[in-house]
């Protein structure tokens, strides 16, 4: 498949023209404003496969894990206690976007070794933040999802960069981009020459105080309308309370997200960043064992609609 | 139980002269703004008895119907169609709050006709709207629950009223209310004389465009944790768009509402209004059978939250 | 002027032949969905005249008062004081709309009763909110403008009644209401038969916490070039803080408001509403004096255009 | 001055012997989470000299030109013209962060070659956005200020880089950021080494449609209240259409910013960036000749403040 950008000119006749031409089987016009990410580029969903796991395709994903990395002993027992639990994929910060200069910035490179530690023992694939273009030769090296956070959704110099860094990156949706903006930056990855991008919903900004962030959980079928990317939503951020995540996870589940990325710490009150919304190792436990009904009627849905297609 | 407000004083001498009185088994602080509405005030869940449904019981309740009551053929055969589909309670507005002043008003006392009659017809109970404390009255001889509409959530002349009709209230959250304020306006009705209030989240105004609002899915676990109220979602408000209802629906019932109220018109596109966001009967049908084994894991949840209490 | 609504038919043709019928000079179709208010129907400004003011004229009004009409003694001092420094009408709330039901609900028809003392003490015109349909009379006995508060922007209800009261309205944005659904709240009021409206701008709410709204300062150039009503800035409530109060003020003039409503009271600290936000006299003189040489360049732009016109 | 950051431990303590030491005039606590640009930290406004123009001065700043650089002809004509009307800075993207990556991206070193040769045809100070770490020593060759647009706000890679660049730095608000956040990032290139920043209000994302943005004036006398960093307005991008732009630029000087920043081109319709916000060369000049009158009572009040302090 080969897409043309640009605009104006005679495109019926354009279109004709290319399809006269050997090799090609159909030339089809996009309307939408993002090309290559939409359904009207590609039907079928994209699916990403990272170690065991196979992002949009017919298991709902966990990825789960520390908001920072913070040291060998915490990395290590939560990703264990993650994966046998039931995710297929350990989150972990080493570099950090804090509100703060003054707020812990990360264990950078220290904080990547052990991820891959983590890795080997366990068996999860892992997916960490890069949060400058001159990072992500270094963050690629050691992570199999590259991420970006929401206040870099619009970063348009790391998006172009990541166009060709040869890994899958999960995009964050910024705090106050709209679905539209979400899929333009998208497009950057992807017209830059990577194909494997996944989106996260982690709540939008909104005046409600009652939760961190506002968790708009119609993207997920608003973005399974427009693209054929996989959707993963964040429950930890978008609500920022632990006691309120399990209830937002059963919805991310129910509203056809294709996984979900969760804060697990093993000592939450000592989390030296996000400890109010990160789930203790029980309470993650638990919740995978409330989801798995769910997981069910979702597995049902999902092979009923790839028999129908 | 009585509830006494004030502040200032020495409240600990108060409780305990309280508690000495005779007939007084216990006296407790309510710190939050709201009172009666507060889990504080009150553990146990509110269940509210209309017709064959018990709001806030141990089913999910589902409220269906047209956006407005526009003719006797529409309404019954809407109210058998969803009653068939497994309603159990009937929608359809016979006052109707519309932007403009040059939109349909509604069919007003004739529209509550016409839901009584189709009351009669299929033994649902009905919910309509009430817009005005002048009207309090008239539509308190017809419903079976008082709709206050999202616009109307601080008309607080008619929250007053609402507080003395003898009629179970739902009251919509407004457009940018916060759900501390959803809370205090329920307080009003409570405190005015009518503990039969429910909340809904309708969705919220945001920045965001692809849908018509932004359905808080959070206010669920968060009220839950605030109120014993029930706690109603109206996807069909929330997104503005038909095709995207049925993911939201799952989504409501997942993640621990006491039921949803839905649109739905036997022919959408003729619809003088909210057509675009009304289900087709046929798919409002295929919605609640899809919505079966959500309701299954839902029931098993409710029942073992009331086997702990 | 006579408006007709209605759409569909041949347009072109109908106002031809209304062009035809004697007496007619002129006939105009309106495109915008508000008609009467729109500039299309009106070129001129619309000027309402209360006492001695002239809101929509050559002079940029300031209205100014407590909150709360809270005893005779403070409505008369501050009466007199506001007097003195300037402004030409009275604000004072008898009937509060609170978010709380334990609060101060306003000293109603007594309160009424002060306002009306005052008048007759200074001369000023009053400006009060009325917050039921039921209360339209009884506060258009006393109230030369009647107020309609934020929260009931869109309570339709009300719209409606106050477009037969024969008193000027002062119609309040809704917290999260757009502009153009402000102008079809004022299109109720003056299709019911009241064309003597004015608008406010008084904070939207937003994400952002540190003022109480946000003031949206570019409604004004915005409704400027919408409709011929006057617009009135309220600085108080859109910053919630006393010490923002008068750098709002200022802008209200340059951006080319018709006035403000300011919020004053003789001891804020002891207010029983909106202390925070309220000058004291002094503060509010100091303000006023500021304000005289933005006063006159106001005038001297409003001149010019009244010259080209 | 040294600021030293750090928490816990007995402050008191710490001050006085902080204060013992010699050549210690004076050790003062700062309690915001935002340091050396907090108030507390420096009472006296911070000036920022580029070229002729004192940022934070007694003088009202203009900066002004086009969105992107296009073509020699047009960054010349445009410079002349704005130099002429009152600028003493010129703007203009060489680096443009577009939302579709098929959008034009910018001139890059060939835009910044091209305002620096304005520059030394006008005198015109420049100041051009610069998007990635990877730019930022190729900027600051060129430009007197470095501009950060709204969607970096909180790129922290950025703004370290930004920290040890040797230029003065504008920080644009994010489209979303509150107040505080803003602060934050301020002090991320502050406590980086560079203590030349400005912060600029552009408008924040909202509900309301009638505008790009809402412009959030209130931002300029909350700033002034918690910084002594020099604040700009953005009327171009806060209403981002041309009509609107003056009144806001007159709201910009009454508030009480230090300067705005404009949209002017040669040819709005045929720019390839903005062009419906640009005002005309025309338009700017006239707007320059009705804020005389605002500059002045602004000349005045800093004046005032001046001789207090």
């Amino acid at each position: 498949m080969i897409g043309v950008v640009g605009s104006g000119g005679d495109v019926t006749a354009c279109l004709e023209s290319l399809e006269a031409t050997p090799g090609v089987e159909k030339a089809v016009r996009i309307s939408a404003p993002y090309k290559f990410v939409s359904k009207e580029f590609r039907k079928e969903r994209t699916v990403i496969k990272v170690g065991k796991a196979e992002i949009g395709g017919d298991e709902f994903i966990t990825m789960a894990g520390p908001c920072s990395v913070e040291s060998e002993k915490q990395i290590m027992e939560t990703a264990e206690a993650v994966a046998a639990a039931g995710a297929t994929i350990l989150r972990g910060g080493a570099f950090k976007p804090r509100t703060s200069p003054y707020d812990f910035q990360g264990m950078a490179g220290d904080g990547l070794k052990l991820l891959a530690k983590a890795r080997e023992a366990t068996g999860l694939a892992v997916i960490t933040e890069v949060m400058s273009d001159q990072d992500v030769s270094l963050v690629a090296e050691y992570a199999d999802i590259m991420q970006v956070g929401a206040r870099n959704m619009q970063n348009f110099a790391l998006l172009k960069v990541l166009g060709r860094c040869g890994r899958p990156v999960m995009l964050k949706r910024g705090l106050s981009a709209t679905i539209k903006e979400l899929l333009m930056s998208a497009e950057y990855i992807v017209a830059h020459g990577n194909p494997q991008v996944m989106l996260c919903e982690r709540g939008i900004r909104t005046f409600e105080t009652a939760t961190r962030n506002t968790c708009d959980i119609s993207a997920v079928p608003v973005l399974n309308e427009l693209t054929h990317l996989p959707v993963i939503i964040d429950p930890s951020h978008a609500v920022g309370k632990r006691s309120l995540v399990p209830a937002i996870a059963k919805a991310a589940v129910a509203v056809g997200a294709d996984g979900m990325i969760v804060e697990v710490h093993p000592c939450p009150e000592k989390a030296v960043s996000d400890g109010a919304q990160s789930l203790t190792i029980e309470g993650f436990r638990e919740m995978m064992q409330m989801l798995q009904g769910y997981q069910k009627l979702w597995k049902l849905e999902r092979q009923s609609e790839l028999a129908v297609a």
